[in-house]
């Protein structure tokens, strides 16, 4: 390598000079994580400022029917999961909540909350959210206790008419698979895109179709 | 669609409600607001905290000759956009700055500080990344002021063996071309992994093939 020796430093000195950069780098490293608990508390703080608005907003939302079903549909990315099928399970969604565990990094969880349905037993499904300590994701879920011969998930039965056959064919999964996948918690599309951009406003999907803009 | 006449509440109540979830969304809509400028407060304010810190660690590393270049070919995707001669003239690097402005949100800015070399006049060349109000990305930099026949990002000239054509025609493009490529500047992998992740701790790259580890 082009260090001409007439260059260098004597070799005592550079590593002085490398312990004395370690030295400084542990006080930024310092500072780092000092800011990084900060921006936390923040983001804990308005994370409890936001709560009765999103508790309000819930309740508000309850009065409209088909409000989530409307949301989603009109959603391009989660629209692009949904079966026919799908969408009438979707009909009996009432309330969809998003929770940030209190250390916000550690994870989420989304619950949805169903009426009485023909599909499925559960009054609540919820996929949640971790990283461990050493930062591996994981996700868990409930597991649907789905009605007889209602398994959206196994498609393959009589119930399903000619048209949906072959729809299965070109997009074989069912929006509820996803509280069985746990392969990709750490980038989980549907987790995120209810989390970061549903969830943050859902007024604007519904109302997307009715042409009103703002 | 699934939506029995009997469930339906009046239509009336049904737009209160709307109206009512776009102000409580406007209020969600602020409290964000508020959270991201005390979060971007926490930022400037370590960010001045650190400054110090950098400065230091900025004339250490200037007692070690060859520093930044082999930083620089110790990063996997750095080393990717050298050529040979790209290496000879980063031995002339003294000095890399990285500056985020003081709006943060609103771009930064990487300087390079090169001692008298063979190859062009500047002593600093700087490219910087802004954002403008409607948050799109652009990017300028110094103009290379080349000495005759030393443009590395015009390989064709009789400098180069045949070795260094071979490999022109593999990899085409110098470290320098960055500097007048101004077509990706809301993601610039170099100016991203500059300022991510070697300004953050640059000793660890540099130490990386001296096999010390920690």
């Amino acid at each position: 390598m082009l260090r001409p020796a007439s260059d260098r430093p004597p070799q005592k000195e550079q590593q002085e000079a490398i312990e004395h950069i370690d030295e400084v780098q542990n006080e930024i490293d310092r500072l780092n994580e000092q800011a990084s608990e900060e921006i936390l508390k923040v983001e804990q703080k308005y994370n409890k400022l936001r709560q009765p608005f999103f508790q309000k907003r819930s309740e508000l939302i309850a009065k409209i029917p088909n409000f989530w079903v409307t949301t989603f549909v009109n959603h391009p990315q989660v629209s692009a999961l949904l079966g026919e099928e799908d969408e009438e399970a979707l009909h009996y969604l009432t309330r969809v909540e998003v929770t940030e565990f209190e250390d916000i990094k550690s994870g989420y969880r989304i619950d949805f909350y169903f009426d009485e349905n023909p599909y499925f037993e559960n009054k609540i499904l919820s996929k949640e959210f971790h990283l461990n300590e050493s930062g591996d994701p994981s996700s868990k879920s409930t597991e649907i206790k789905w009605k007889s011969g209602k398994d959206l998930t196994k498609r393959s039965s009589q119930t399903q008419n000619k048209a949906s056959r072959k729809r299965q064919h070109e997009e074989p999964e069912s929006f509820f698979t996803w509280f069985t996948d746990h392969s990709d918690a750490g980038a989980d599309e549907l987790g995120e895109v209810i989390k970061d951009d549903i969830w943050p406003n859902p007024l604007q999907y519904y109302l997307e179709d009715e042409g009103e803009d703002d």
